[in-house]
């Protein structure tokens, strides 16, 4: 596996986790700010590396930060003050250096996914305790792409 | 009951929510920014109001605003990424235009609180939608006061 | 102009803000949180909106609202704190209900601008005080695309 | 100096930095939100710092670090979206671990200060690399307490 080719994993279930919108994530719109909903993004994607690994702040503490190399989002619905909002992630792709993880972001109504909010795609760059590009761990690697 | 003269509510349960410590929330410290604490006890308080009358966005749909008016947070020890912490909160004064709550903020392990972290005192005034100080509604009065 | 024909403005100055990071916006990565590159982004376009037309809170008040529709970032390098960092920001792209603004973010050293940090592009769609698309308005329209 | 027998310092200029509200720091009541005036604080005692001794972060390089230990504010009136903000901060009291910053949040209006926001006062303490509370290194002590 080399840089210039990309793995890419096999469809598999992804996570999701549940968040209510908190007053602070409002902005004089009325709706949560822009920005915040990368929070959600985060908080996603450490959960489903704490399922398929170890908890985040365990992969830091081994020497190895995963930090967001670009990301874009494009927002279909406004997302409201105390709105339940479910935040689906998988990986979208892996390569040596970079793992790229997708998002969809739906309210809920009655707990079933009622109206698309936003998509998203965020890729990571494995940087060593020195800040430098590093590849990702095998353990981690493989646990990420298995299905 | 008039603003100098204050009602205790009985001591009763308090509302409880739990929350993952996210990694935006932390700061270079790596511990979490100490204005954060202040957003759980946010999410604790409209949970409370949730729980004793309504959400607190059909409360303001009802044109009644609930400002922070002044607080105060002590810090006992310090918050980590990913950690679970614990917001208890309880109302510890009614008068006719203010409600005070107070919070106990700690950490659990293995879902059992196991640390303090911090304890905070936030008083918020009622304000029409003109942003004036106006009267609690006696519907929401009597509910946060009800035992 | 329709929303399918572009109008590109001609190249011109583009705005430039500067910022001192805060404490709160940098993580426990020791870096700057990626989505708070963001808020600099809005800062920055704010800025440009009130040298070319009003203030953005005048444009609010006449019912016209710029919300984001999609964006995309790029991190080069991390932004740490008290870094002092220049985003400059120029409109891509005017179509006759959305409004694009680039972005270049740098971090200066001795005021002179010494490592790229992040490239963006935000693209705002115009809403009116429904929340429906809009166009927008002419003189608003005329402000951003005139050199 | 002990830490039970406070030190005052003489009165003297305070510091001030002005910020312009960002569209990020309002929540949907059209407001600051009020947990981000305690930003602008921080803003502003590292700017104290930094003009009476060195920026913080050098601080930290030295292995100093100063937690917030406890805080409280009173909010008098709301900042909006674009208001200009002046927050005047100065050392209300020493202690051979401790320092205590005192606040003046206000609006200017024609760059003259117009209208009184917050009232706030926030203690830290000294820490060590190691995270533990250590004294004050007797050249801060000495730059923060000279008149």
């Amino acid at each position: 596996m080399t840089d210039t080719t990309a793995f890419i994993p096999q469809p598999r279930s992804p996570v999701e986790i549940d968040v209510r919108v908190r007053y602070a994530e409002t902005d004089q719109m009325g709706v949560v700010y822009h920005a915040n909903y990368l929070v959600w993004c985060e908080v996603a994607r450490t959960e489903l590396i704490r399922q398929r690994f170890l908890p985040y702040s365990e992969l830091e503490k081994r020497g190895v930060i995963l930090a967001v190399a670009d990301l874009s989002i494009r927002y279909h619905a406004p997302a409201r003050y105390e709105d339940d909002v479910r935040v689906r992630t998988w990986i979208s792709e892996i390569r040596s250096r970079t793992v790229t993880f997708s998002y969809e972001i739906d309210r809920l109504a009655n707990s079933e996914v009622d109206v698309r909010l936003a998509t998203a795609t965020v890729r990571l760059v494995a940087l060593g305790a020195d800040s430098r590009p590093r590849k990702l761990p095998d353990d981690l690697l493989r646990a990420l792409a298995a299905d």
